[in-house]
């Protein structure tokens, strides 16, 4: 079945191998008339790029993006945009010790089970690499977003049990710092717990955090496609993610209903919340107060202590696996959070020009109102 | 945009209102052939059928199924079954108090933001009452999903900072305690906590577990339709639900790889894992393991209190909810959960028989095999 | 697979067979805000009511329509919307007859060979009754469409060899006749040719064709979803259709360019076409000119002949078919033509809210402009 | 809105442009095991390649593909397929004149009125370059259909008023012939005809045809995803098409039902038909008889002769098309139309696999029988 595409309006399918001769996306149903260059997605990409730190993959690839069409005279035509990006560092060597075998915490023996074979080769489709298709897509979802007054900012909340003080949040510190966290001392424990875990040859887990602001309320929809729905389907799709939180998330289920409840009031003439327990979604549409989304990343399955496992022909063996590793997922990953929860929030906003009459009679009936 | 249908081949297509005339669903694209009546439809109704005990609303409905179509001589044909609940008990009161004002912790303001009103009796489509379609379609794919060896079964986990013990597991309490909690100890706790949380004018949190057992390896796609992915999307869209977890969830961040990740093994000729942490899905696709998917709910948010709100002319005022409430919506919500998992099973399990060469050249070639 | 649904935001999913307690139809995406009750869909369900002359089946069915969802005083929610019509005239007789045997032109072989076996009561859901559920949602989509200026009219334009001639078109006549054409002497001509069938124990065939006026240029979308090619789909689905054509369909393949090319023109200071053999749509998307389509419908496969078949043992038999049946599909048809039609446009319009970047800003820029 | 995807197990998504940089398709849900190099779909894109005779275009372009994903060791790995075309001969002309005017049968103003502006280069998205994508998954798609005894082909039944004689049909003529139809007679009379349009700078039209053998019974899906209503579909969205007929197609409507119905017989002890006016399909689910449809497409809009026509600016203007044009577009869109019937019928042959109860449970219960 295929499960490569996300989205309905703005509609995302992702191609690629992590070995393969290149990865990429078409992104159909993108708005016509959007200013969009290389550049604007470039961005994007490099944050998530391997080989910039010691506490990243060795792996260099520099990943860059080709716009192959749906752009004319620098604007978006509203036909799809495909976009394209080489695997350079691929290294061609012996690969038939995890050919064989299926390494723990990997999707290894799942996909055999599925398909009868795998593409072993760095883990094929189930690799990491498969996000650059995301955080392509995702880099002209936010565009379109921030140029609608929107902003959404991911960051690490937490790597093992070192977590940011939200007292101390500090934007730019996202992106200097190596953990993509948000507080300096915070990630200077970090890069140390980490260190400790490489030594160990062994992987950590941690939190990632989501925040949309500027999202007007009335976005999502009834049932199925609510937005907190839509969103929990989008991050739990990043690879290693385990659980995701809305709001106060897992902290709702041991207070009263008087505390949870977020009151209303009014703000500068505005409906507004007293607090937002609820993460800005009330029965799946925005309320209009951020949107707040958290994802817990596992600890990368691949690691360099021997581990136990089993091989095709169904011998117990021990296996060490060598390869480029990262030791933390969470850091290069936020950007992808921050792509998925765009893209989501893009194809909801997109939805709901359609909702009601009054906006369809004067769509049709007063065009020049919404014509440049 | 149409967001009451959920599946891409089992595909259910939910409707109706809390005091509208009936509720209900149709289900397209349930195989041929299945032996079907109202009874395996109405036994996992009653399992969410208000006015049971004083722990639910006083709301009472018979709830009674009745099926319009897609069953001759008692089977499946393969067309669209549909499904439907007449409302009975809509009492017929004053509602002009809520149909002016927003009430906390609800939909009513997100919704008049999308649709410019909103049909506000008893919460209109936002109303829990809307998970009738999701259980009556739900019951169907149980049915099947037995049929092929699986079996799904969700249960109460915990109430406010009440949780069971798993070593006094007993599947026979799920149904027989007022909380769905399969320990009586625990059973006991909770309802305790609940009267005191019912005579505050309160309500309560909790926490749901589903486990579905039998699953075979190799179902679930890669990238955006991930088993895990399109859970937490059927999970999420449960009204009151804040966080989904798979398998071990939040708590794989503080753990190093070397303990998170499950070694395979060989048990009785077959390869198997030591541990189940992933929750029995890899890479997105089911690892023959158990699949552990648990739901954080928030506490009711109706509540007998006064609270603090605005209403749709901009006054800030006081706000005392009348009507009939659940103090607690997880012990009704279990059967939802379980339903909504079997339904995401039954899809992916459906999608799965396409995925390889060998089994569409099988089914062509040798169709026989395949039929009775 | 789930074949009963159309349309991406105002999506329609039918159920129900022709002797099964009821058939109706859920309306998803409706937009919230439109004046609707059960006359507007009545009227259209009145249109296509057996039982009203002497050249129609003799069962006669009140299709009486209840709404059970969606509507709230008055107005449509958004949500969905449900709308039920009971089967009242099953007559309960012996089936056996065509339940062991294969009706030349119908589908009970291909249904049991896709399922295994089939509901063969009035042929189940291959029944010409399933388009109850189409032009139910076809009226409000027609309610839509009306209030954006746009029409849509279906009508008879041939029965047999007997063709209406454009110059005595007389819409007036499309309802009063009682083969939908609109030139009452093709009308008395072809009953005429429809009595002589009748005598014969036989049936007839006949060519529907469909005008919307008032379509704004720029509806449709590139590629798979061009406007022509939804229509196409939408049209082909109604039983028994085995042609469509747009514009001047067939005649363009011995035209040279220099003749079937519309020449655009300066009329009323606006750019119009001096010809219309494209049907208004070129690219995939409509020009603003009158949308044409063109529906061949096969003669009636139920006829009162003996014919010769087989039946579900081998066996080769001579049939009979008793029953009730129309001598000619189209009259009654024509009026499903209009609503899936419409239903299609209707669709193709919401989706066309979202396809520029300058909508969308001022969408959510300035909301004020779209909202009453 | 998304137009660009199609199928739903088996799913094609198509982008480029006439003058971007590349063109190419994402072929999602391709089942895993297949045998795939890129010969397999170079002798397809080869078919409708331009510059190979004088009644084509003198544009010249290898269309050379390049796998870029989804392949392992020769095979398919059940992930997405991405495929490449570099479009390499554009000629960087001055496109001024079309920049600013309508085309007469073309799609500029329908594309301005919907996007605001277009990629006016070679017709931009609407140019038949676009089909690239579609012939590179149709390949894929007769590959597989091929494996399971299924052959589509398609020729050119008329151009203009020369029609091939059925009693002289010879299938080796269909790639040899200038004009691939199936009668080297009518050939040489076409040849004459165009040519002698190409010298009045006129251009033709013509029928193309094509014809599913070996399509076993029962596949295709109730009401609107019919087999017969998605080929209709695939088929009319192939650019210049403007009707569509599924077996004796427009001759039905003036035949009695009596001659119209195909009797069934038995033949070698299977169940057959005596004759096939229905073209394989009824109720829209294939009946074990060769699948027939034909296209109608309209003459190539861009002819050398002066046209009347409008500017941007609202003046009726005089034009003169300048380009390589193809003086009639169905000798390179019959493998087009092969592949878009391959895809349908390849996509409903997948969704057949999940019908029935009893395939469904042989597959879980003994999925020995369908794996090599």
């Amino acid at each position: 079945m295929a499960g490569s595409s996300f989205g309905n309006i703005f509609r995302v399918t992702t191609w690629g191998e992590s070995h393969g001769p290149a990865l990429g996306v078409v992104v159909d149903g993108c708005p016509a008339g959007l200013t969009l260059q290389e550049e604007d997605i470039q961005r994007y990409l490099d944050r998530r790029r391997p080989g910039q730190s010691k506490i990243t993959t060795a792996r260099s690839e520099a990943d860059q993006v080709e716009i192959l069409s749906g752009i004319f005279e620098g604007r978006t035509t509203g036909t799809p945009i495909s976009l394209l990006v080489r695997n350079t560092s691929q290294i061609s060597r012996d690969y038939s010790e995890i050919a064989s075998c299926y390494r723990p915490g990997h999707a290894d023996y799942s996909y055999d089970q599925k398909y009868g074979f795998r593409d072993y080769r760095g883990g094929g489709r189930s690799s990491g690499r498969e996000t650059i298709g995301r955080v392509a897509a995702g880099a002209i979802a936010c565009k379109i977003l921030g140029q609608l007054g929107i902003e959404v900012c991911a960051y690490t909340r937490s790597i093992g049990p070192i977590s940011i003080d939200p007292s101390r949040f500090e934007a730019a510190a996202i992106s200097e710092t190596r953990t993509a966290m948000p507080d300096r001392d915070a990630d200077t424990q970090a890069v140390a717990y980490l260190e400790e875990a490489i030594k160990r040859l062994d992987s950590v887990g941690g939190v990632m955090e989501c925040r949309a602001t500027g999202v007007p309320a009335g976005i999502g929809d009834p049932v199925f496609r609510k937005l907190d729905a839509l969103l929990a389907q989008a991050v739990m799709s990043i690879g290693a993610v385990k659980a995701v939180e809305i709001g106060d998330g897992t902290t709702v289920t041991t207070r009263y209903g008087s505390e949870n409840n977020d009151n209303f009031c009014i703000k500068q003439g505005q409906v507004a919340k007293t607090t937002n327990h609820a993460g800005g979604i009330l029965g799946g549409i925005s309320d209009g107060s951020d949107i707040l989304i958290r994802a817990h990343v596992k600890p990368t399955p691949s690691i360099y202590a021997s581990q136990q496992t089993v091989d095709q022909s169904g011998q117990e063996i021990s296996l060490q696996i060598k390869g480029r590793h990262d030791p933390i997922i969470v850091p290069r990953a936020v950007v992808v959070l921050e792509c998925m929860t765009a893209i989501t929030l893009l194809d909801a906003l997109l939805s709901n020009l359609c909702c009601r009459m009054d906006s369809l009679e004067a769509f049709y009936r007063k065009p020049e109102l919404l014509r440049k």
